[in-house]
């Protein structure tokens, strides 16, 4: 089809960085007990983001769409301007040249077209952030897992209402999936998108 | 989550009905030839639309994202704006009450989270218009068959590059898929939602 | 297709039990710490199983292929019977009249017909069962829950390497899943059934 | 898990034969019109099929279950023995080291593991062959070619009820899918694994 309809993506790293569900009201029954972690957590995931930009990483963006089936990005963004969510949607604000993949359910892969977006990206390893750890995050890190993707989880850029139990979510991914949960400022962005790139030429060679 | 997130959704009638790929610029290749016909089918689609409509009938607008991977509905339809497929937009321009999903591949059901909603609206009853009737009607059709839909793809509803293409699609649908293929002004739209409806209430007695 | 080759199903009760993965040589490298727990729990299964076919409820064997691409449920047990895990697999052989899924990967949902399976059996509730309580238990839970199954975790009907990780997945089940994680003895099968048929009686009216 | 479960798979030429439907009763109503045509398409598969062996390409029985939720290939095999579909599965009779994949409905990606299958034996490049060719053959190339794979479809390797549709389906494939439906004698099967394996290093090299 047109070819002008084509944008420009960046698939040379095999890496993406997917921040989960923070276009969020935060009003649902427990969001206070979220909240009190919502802030570092935000500050975490935007630092990362800076630094994926720069090294030309991919960002998504995998959000609820909270049972708004007829809207996009901009209408979600609208609704939380008055809402509790109001600082986090704020701090951590899509870009134009974000993706953003709408999900219905828990899991980022489920009935969304993001395992196709990140085939079309080239994509072997995961950076996951956002909330609820112990949920969105957790059942989208199943799904990654699943489909051999490399999973890395920031500890501090997730949160959950309960401390406890984000940490548990945390020790699952890494105990179960392989997961590297180390904090945001020791992730190696140039080494972990070598290693990417090293797997994809190796993959090439084994058959 | 936040209940006032939540739209209001026509779901009585167990029917859908699907505008597929009309957001389109007909720019590429062969497009001259799938333009013969897009006025007339652009018109019955649009007379079904307004009978829908008048019913309760939910529209769905299933269209590609020709690798526009970042883009909205606006966005898209901002795209056609300048080109050949003009006419056939604004013939068939989403309503704010439409639904729109998004698809990376032919099928509607590929990687989209069209299952989903049409779960939400408890669909049983599918009827298939646009372009290309021997591509992506065609493919959608298929998934749905799979999915034990039952389907309607309105003759005058679908158009292809070839009219012998279009036709030998819509046999497929009706010998393999058991869909009915009668024209637009054939379909009597309270008889389908009442054999939509029925068919629910027999199911739940089955068991 | 030939009406012979079909066989009589147990329809009537929108309730499935799921065993899974007992079909295991119990050989890698940590099952030691995983059959301390693994004999009591496959009587509570086999108690459960009987009476599930008491109230013809229908029995689906969930089982990892172990790489074994080309084998039968008979070639996955003949394994077996030098291992480990042979007593585990005696204790709950299945029977011609059980159902059997092969998984590739950790949720029973992944690239296995299971959707298909409980969908021609009319199935809205499912009881999970088996090991690890903390992986492929939890990963199909989790599958479950977001295609909207009511779901059942027997507290002492599945097993994990430590008590203490299968206790945290019970409770991300219940908490988050809304499962129910009573003891085997305490689950009525009756009350379930009733409450499965009810649900879908009142879907067909709901629209 | 257990190593010595793992079977050894030949993986190193990125293509696989899928032989579709073959174990089939074939008495279904107008089984007679398929009949005309099964044994000449069954020669000229099994001759495909000794050349892929020759070559390690794998082989894979896509296969519905005709509503036997419980059977093995054994059994399905066992039920045609006194039916009119004997000649053709006694001439295509499934070997040790083939693989077989059961399906619930026509597309063998539908509800199945084929997927999971291709990615483990790291397949880009499929062989389509059976039956009907304008139904599940074709299904299944649908949903191959949205994946992305290289599809050869031997015009006289798949049959119909009626040439006419067979013929139909097979220049669909080719214009819509970019089929190769050359006849199987064409069929250069070296030329196709470099081909295959060419793409694989080609593609490492993109990013």
């Amino acid at each position: 089809m047109g070819n002008d309809f084509i944008e420009r993506a960046d698939k040379g790293t095999s890496v993406a960085l997917l921040i989960i569900d923070v276009i969020n009201k935060l009003d649902f029954p427990e969001a206070d007990l979220l909240k009190r972690y919502t802030q570092p957590m935000a500050e975490n995931i935007a630092s990362l983001k800076k630094r994926a930009k720069e090294h030309h990483i991919p960002v998504i963006y995998v959000n609820d769409n909270y049972g708004m089936w007829r809207s996009d990005l901009n209408q979600l963004i609208e609704k939380t301007k008055e809402s509790p969510g109001k600082d986090l949607v704020e701090a951590l604000m899509p870009q134009e040249d974000d993706y953003f993949v709408v999900k219905p359910k828990h899991s980022g892969f489920f009935s969304t077209p993001l395992a196709s977006l990140l085939k079309y990206l080239e994509v072997n390893t995961l950076i996951l952030t956002g909330v609820a750890g112990n949920i969105c995050v957790l059942f989208t890190a199943n799904d990654a897992y699943m489909r051999d993707y490399n999973i890395y989880v920031p500890s501090d850029c997730s949160a959950s209402n309960e401390q406890e139990d984000n940490e548990y979510a945390l020790r699952l991914m890494e105990n179960i999936m392989e997961a590297n949960t180390e904090e945001e400022s020791k992730l190696d962005l140039v080494e972990i998108i070598n290693n990417a790139v090293k797997e994809r030429v190796k993959t090439a060679y084994e058959g």
